[in-house]
């Protein structure tokens, strides 16, 4: 039941085909959609003009050049994350304008009337291993309206890196850290910052390390109160909840 | 917003107050418990005639009777879980007709006019370790109104003793059976019938039995296509989701 | 020892030529396949008419077939899991009839004279990635005996999506819910249906995901009642187990 | 070294009683809480009127008692956390004007002069035992400067409870969700608002819960993509947080 | 029905009173005990004179001395693992033959004429903490019908401790070896014999012991072949399978 | 220092070139395998006859040929484990006696004198997936000395296939149990004989079943007591520690 | 046979009494505590003057005051670790000499001679609740003949305290780091200094801090390349390897 | 800001340019790595002679030759890790004379004028299959300034191997234990010598040896207590740390 035939229903009130009381029983049962439940999502992707977002992991470059077309027609920005080189290949056939971010991995397409930045972040990472995390970070929160300064290789062991970005640091209304192995560095940030850490553990390490997971840990038990973490790799994710934040 | 006041609303159509326009747009935004959403909820209930139910654990004796007291008065079912002796005192005072099933844990009261029972399960435990979580499945299904054949003491390492039941497992419509250790059990007993088997791993055991880890693994690898799994000691759900299965 | 070989030897009771208490000594020996054990399992899958079933998963291609044909010959239905375009290759060469369904790597037969269906389930899935598991389950479902409405892409980030449906939930005697990531759609489901719901964790997502744990914990922690659990990624298991629910 | 002193050193390259290569030299070795790197945490409470905390786990009620009141000392406000009523009574002997919070266990002091609050938010629990958490962060977060709704026992088994909860949540503009058992509701709630999630599991739960690991897994793979996450029971933490977005 | 009801069953053939059709298919409903299934079982406790074992974790007083006295009328032994003082005291009343074994926790009563002694184990363990575990195995091994040597204190950070048993070693058919910690024992134990070296990691340690499961760990990756293992603090089981191959 | 320069020094004491007080000094300070402590190694292979063991995996195929040679020249037996096609055919070259077990991914070598068989074992596993690792078991015990019956199929879901191999099992000093997924099979067998169980869990399965894992805890927590465990797909080792016990 | 009956061994083939061949063959089966072995010990802690060691957690008052009294007897220093006042109460009666360290858990007794100090080492901790542990480490290290600097409560989270230690850190021959959380104090501190971090998790923290496991897997990951790692809380150990570094 | 700006800057105070008060202003806000910390790094490879490394894991091979030939003209040594045979072709072709050891997976270059060794070490390795990472241990250190003893294949189940090393090991300063599966041999190994011992996980093995973690935990739980640990497979880290002792 769509929008026009709960009009319609209504109007048969008015024409007296219909009772209210009958009607009530009708709209009791409507599938919730109908009812403007799915309205608040519009209103929201107009309100923020987020982008529409894929997930290319384990799709088809074809599945996603086909999503990515069929997004790119209402004129606002798209992008596809854990994109390979194929998938872009595939995309730019359909989109020409859609440009790809190999660190990143990501496919993106500007919208149409882009909005002005909505805020600065920080995106920091501890080493160059932390790269792809960071950068589709960085490039998933472009996409999303902020502008971003890049911090690389500054990890713990040599305090100094860090501490000579303050500047950069100060003026971010959030800081996102990507850090592997003990993923210390969120902690450190976190004390040199009034601003919320979204702190993303990578991947990066081997032996103990787990797979994200010993960073994910030191993250969680961070001893600094200003920071919160996704996901192990979940650089899009960092980005987003930083754009939320900002956005209000 | 109530259906009373919803059916205003519609009628305020019917009386031309309001047009149909403005009508859809007040609906569209109707918080969804008022048009009709959570009557679902009470068909379920008075279909199925289930208990209400109370999970007592951390929670005083006074908070358990009050809250028993309150659904007591609808004359349905009522049934707390992980109660102990005090909560027990309590809700007997302020609810007379109460029992109480000192091994399940479990304070119950029948229904005023209960129903005939739905169906017939068996609840089959491996060890007298494993009765208190055997008997809250079992006492629970029985308030849920179904018939409930008790199989105590059967561990696989002593297989006779579970093939000398196969009469009484044959007649259940669902077989729940709970297990510690190893939980070895639903698998044997999935090959002997032709039922859904509901399996609960507890937490009887040492060392790597891990506080039933060990027990649920081993259900949830379980070579026996008819077994599913619940929670460590959740004697409850599994009754639950076999009422939910007879009761169809 | 076949049943033919017992009644001869109680019919040499009857000639005299063998004693009781010979008789009973030998009989005390006796295989138990040969003492009527073994025919409650055909009891079982002649009342039920169950397909026979082969994980195809580490056999070869030959393997497959050469199974697959054997089984044929009952002429009831047989169906290969986990069976990739090899296998089905192979197997089309034997039996004809066989068809494959691929998104759910299913080979299957139907039976010569199939019953009519036993009742109707509902498979949800969470996300397009989770589609190979519920293929798995509403497939396996179908050879079964069983009637399947699937409800595809319901995720819990988006409620109206699931709410939409309803009324096809509502019809369902059991639901089958496939989710990876944090696996919360069957609480969302088990709430919504006065059913047994069977959860299905699949090995969707990355990082914390840890290859389906992390929704495998969410559903043995559902705070629905009405919701037990199988393996990651057995849509197989959980079709089996609605099967023997519908069919008792 | 204090700025003090570092002024003395150049003042005497001034007066020429030190050349500057003996000054570069001692530069060079100073404690670098003498070159004014304390100043920026100076500058940071001074500009959010963050109060001063205390981790009272593990403190006796006099050590809490004794920082507690020097703290107080500064005309801020000050809280204690995970704070016995002990604790609270030795702060009150020391501090008449500190006040007990019992369920979030915090003891908190409101500054002499207080800020207009910075902003709004949410702060959600699926269950009642999830209230101890819930009320560290509430609490934490009035004290942080913000205006909080509460929004309390709204699980996803009955969504309708935490649907009619959208408008309190849409002008919220942060919300946290604290969740135990399989930890859904930040997911269900990140799909409802265009804001920020700070998800914190809690230990609540018994079995396969493992103490909020399963929580924390959950709300770290929620499909909802402004989801962030702290550490198990970690309230404070989530209000601090969400201080910090929104005081920006 | 009984083997004397077969019995019965099988003379009424030879009687003429019932056919041999009929006896068929009255044995193929038979419980699996009646069969003579239970008498292997029989047949083991006497041909091996093993002891009846309670495990007395968990169970009152009461309850022990009940069981214990029940088993002690067939005048084997009897042996209660787990059992502490007070259930002692209530089984040294009904059965004041039996005695407490303090460290190793076990009450035991000897077989009113017992066999010759099977054969010599010998059980070792690292550290005087490891005590109460060996000697549950040893005590146990002794009710067994085995003949013990005790080696104590001989951790591999003393190398020449465990090297200057070399005799005592050498002369037993089986090895027990109970250890903690990093669990090493065994593997260096099972390189000085050529007997089957049973280790049983014990729960001694703290932080990353995490209550056995390093030892555990390191005994099943052992690189000395002739190791096998047993449940962290399960001196009884050792005991048991060093029995069942001495006796052979 | 071999023995040979012992005796010289001891000799030399005899001959007045060295005191005893000399002597004594430098024999406290000698290498342990000039001691006769080495001895003790070859009097246990020359005793029992065990083969020598090559642990193929990680090494070339040259690697493993050119160490198979040079044990062969020993006259005694020899096996290669975990040994592909390739090693065989480099094995074979410079051995030709050595004969390839292409299931148990073994190559052995029989000795030139073979000892009559020590004793009767059995191998059983759940299910034709486990093979590989029953075999490996197998075919190792053979070289070691022992008579094996080998049980395939056997899975508890089917009890009827395991109950008709009594006669078999009874004849078994020691039965090796192989069972992946739940790993019940040893507890069921461990029920029926009495001898040692050796329990091997094998990494068939899938999700939950962690590669072993759970097999590994449901075996380690047998309620069957005659039950020991090694490690996942340990084939080799069961068949080591099962020789050790037939041996004595 | 102690070295004495050696050297009469070996006197009595001066004399002619034994053969060389005689005894080369009673050597040949020697224990080896007999032969110098256990002499190398002595030698040890004769020339390091290390103390002699009771890990007092699990013994009783009078089991650790009667070890300390015998090792007393020596002259040398005594430690007993984990100890309780009770515990310190007993040794106090029977070695009035003895200290106890109350936060640190430690009694101890200085040697009658003690040695000027073997060098200096820095123990650092991240918070008060850490020392305990660091206290147990500082306090060990002194009675180890180490002179000790304390740095306290230098949390990651605010930098400029441990960078302003610099100096203290810098004269260290080996920091012990003692931090519980998310471990990331010993890699900032590993990249301030030449030294080697000796890092000591701790099992401060709640939550996914899972008792130290978080800390712990944060310094194994460290990527200061001179950080080791003892076991959790195990501050110690962490004493006795600075002691075997600096005392080379 | 570089020191000579600094100077520059406190010139200006002489010559009367700028005030003492906007100096130290400016002073305040320097970069740290400007005011001298930077040179602490300098000192510390001055001093110590340490050579630059990289880490060639993930890293293409011009990366690690680009870095590597830059690294180089410092005229120190210069060590790459984790290199393939393709990073050091090269690296060959940039730096000639740069060295590759193949089972380390080392590329190394000499200092142009090397220090005199600063102490003797030992690496010690279980089995060859723990080789590169022993080997890794080895270079690194022979790199770093030591000398270095290699004792291979000394696995603690034939304990007369280890054994006959103790000379060897008697004259290292810090012991490196590499060691997979179990990892018993540095608690060993830590029994027979009076140095500080550096353990380090392999990741060899299968099974319940987890990658590694087996012997991670057996190690972190050794009781010797001289025993330390780094990283699973992180050789390098073990030599790292071993030459920041030895240099002191």
């Amino acid at each position: 039941m769509t929008p026009d035939s709960i009009l319609q229903l209504l109007e048969s009130i008015q024409s007296g085909e219909t009772t209210p009381a009958d009607a009530l029983s009708r709209l009791s049962r409507l599938p919730f959609e109908d009812t403007g439940f799915a309205k608040i999502d519009h209103h929201r992707s107009l309100r923020l003009g987020l982008p529409e977002v894929i997930y290319a992991a384990g799709k088809s470059p074809e599945q996603v050049a086909d999503i990515f077309a069929r997004m790119a027609q209402t004129g606002g920005s798209v992008i596809a994350t854990r994109a390979g080189v194929d998938a872009f290949a595939a995309v730019k056939e359909a989109v020409p304008g859609a440009e790809y971010h190999q660190v990143a991995r990501v496919i993106g397409l500007s919208a149409a009337s882009p909005q002005p930045p909505a805020g600065r972040i920080a995106v920091v990472c501890a080493g160059t291993s932390d790269l792809p995390v960071a950068e589709e970070a960085a490039v998933t929160a472009g996409y999303l309206g902020l502008e971003v300064d890049r911090i690389v290789d500054v990890g713990v062991a040599g305090l100094h890196r860090i501490l000579s970005q303050s500047d950069v640091l100060s003026r971010a209304r959030v800081v996102i850290v990507c850090a592997g192995m003990e993923g210390a560095l969120p902690s450190v940030v976190g004390g040199l910052v009034a601003a919320p850490v979204i702190a993303v553990p990578t991947s990066v390490g081997y032996g103990a390390a787990f797979g994200g997971v010993a960073a994910l840990l030191g993250m969680l038990n961070s001893c600094s109160p200003n920071v919160c973490v996704v996901n192990i790799d979940n650089g899009f994710g960092a980005a987003y909840v930083a754009a939320m934040a900002v956005r209000q």
